[in-house]
């Protein structure tokens, strides 16, 4: 029989944020039980942990804050959002794009040129998902020659209050078909983006655990990596993400505290 | 060589309104040039004409008496709209809609029981596609053990004033893979929806022709059921739909006017 995912050697941890460390919410959202120790726990144990996130509503600097505020020891550097590397490709690329992200998360594209846009990066704009913001996209996509479309994430929905709400990917969906385009994914479940998270740590990626509540961009996206990809019953979980047509998690979990209780546990 | 579309019997024509008879807009829109007398052509050379309509952004009265404000020659016997279609099948399947559609469309549900929804019904709502209510019909869809999504049509955009603007198909496509689910469409494509106004004109389609400006749903769709699919260069019109991967219209014109001179002066 297979040795279980966490009797295999572990070096390093990779964190998903929404749904593993909090639930988002108005007033900042609620730390998920057990949470800011199981973090604690893993530091104190020495292990590198770096955390990969598909958050696009604000500023990494206002995330970390936020998580601060609810416990979480962690600072900007341990924080890999999609933004950033959007913005290092916009400049590879000569790229100037219309922002249909949230109005939190324009701060990340400060020193961008979106004059005369050549491309379209989107995030999870939330409430300004407007019929009015997404024609603006449409209409400066299918005026151009070569479409670009980026999409922070194609995240289906997401945790926010009690209740699971859409996220870009929905959106992202709706604008491919529309302007018969693909777009092109920065963050997970994209393997260049968990990759730059591994460089950091420098642990390869069968000595990592990548925990998520997403079973396709977390779980899937890890695994395609060579991780292994644990799945936890928090956030947007729900019971059908355990017999999911394509991925099968190495090992699903309560929580964030039981997946560290069974790596440590087999140190 | 062949015989040109024109050129074969043609008993019938169904005709696409939106893009077609007028460019729909505010105050009303404007009919396009030359197809009020177009239509009224076709009725005194005695061929019978049918509306095959998606449009969901008003009731069949108000979209008839707008028509007919703009001189076109027309009962609201003669108009295919999608929403009566759907109001069968709802009751047929004993479905209660969460309905996603335009307020101005409201009144075609009327008779329909809406309490306690088992499935949603969405419609081109326009500036109504929200966040709030896009999740108000997601959470909804994940809710249902078997979620059914109805769609009136896939059209991926239409003309409002001088612009091409997002129609329902996008947002279908948004729920659609948001909650992992394929859209029952009523309206075009849909071959059921076409025959319901060829049976209406008793004329086979073979010896019918549908003019339109949507190169898939009009053209294609209409092929599909063995008529000739005639494509428009007014509305949505674009060049590359000239040049589309797998419609080939039976033929192009420049605008209705044109069309009814070749079928006219070929009989």
């Amino acid at each position: 029989m297979m040795a279980a995912w966490y009797e295999q050697t572990v070096d390093g941890v990779l964190l998903d944020i929404t749904g593993v460390l909090y639930n988002s919410g108005h007033g900042g959202g609620h730390a998920i039980p057990g949470s800011v120790d199981a973090v604690n726990r893993l530091r104190r144990a020495g292990l590198p942990v770096r955390f990969c996130t598909n958050e696009t509503t604000s500023t990494k600097a206002a995330l970390v804050k936020k998580l601060q505020g609810h416990g979480f020891t962690m600072t900007e550097t341990d924080v890999f959002p999609p933004a950033p590397a959007v913005c290092s490709l916009l400049k590879q690329r000569h790229l100037r794009p219309f922002l249909l992200v949230h109005p939190n998360a324009r701060p990340n594209f400060a020193d961008i040129d979106t004059s005369n846009p050549n491309c379209v990066v989107m995030g999870d704009a939330a409430d300004h998902f407007t019929y009015e913001n997404m024609n603006k996209a449409f209409k400066l996509l299918i005026s151009l020659g070569e479409p670009v479309l980026i999409s922070m994430g194609r995240g289906k929905y997401y945790r926010e209050e009690d209740e699971n709400v859409l996220d870009v990917g929905a959106y992202m969906k709706a604008l491919e078909y529309a302007c018969d385009i693909e777009a092109e994914i920065v963050g997970k479940p994209s393997p260049s983006f968990f990759n730059a998270a591994l460089e950091d740590m420098s642990v390869p990626s069968d000595k990592v655990v990548m925990v998520g509540d997403d079973v396709v961009n977390d779980v899937g996206g890890s695994q395609a990596c060579g991780m292994r990809g644990v799945l936890v019953r928090t956030g947007k979980y729900r019971p059908s993400d355990e017999h999911h047509p394509t991925v099968t998690p190495s090992g699903v979990v309560d929580n964030l505290a039981e997946a560290v209780d069974l790596i440590l546990n087999h140190r």
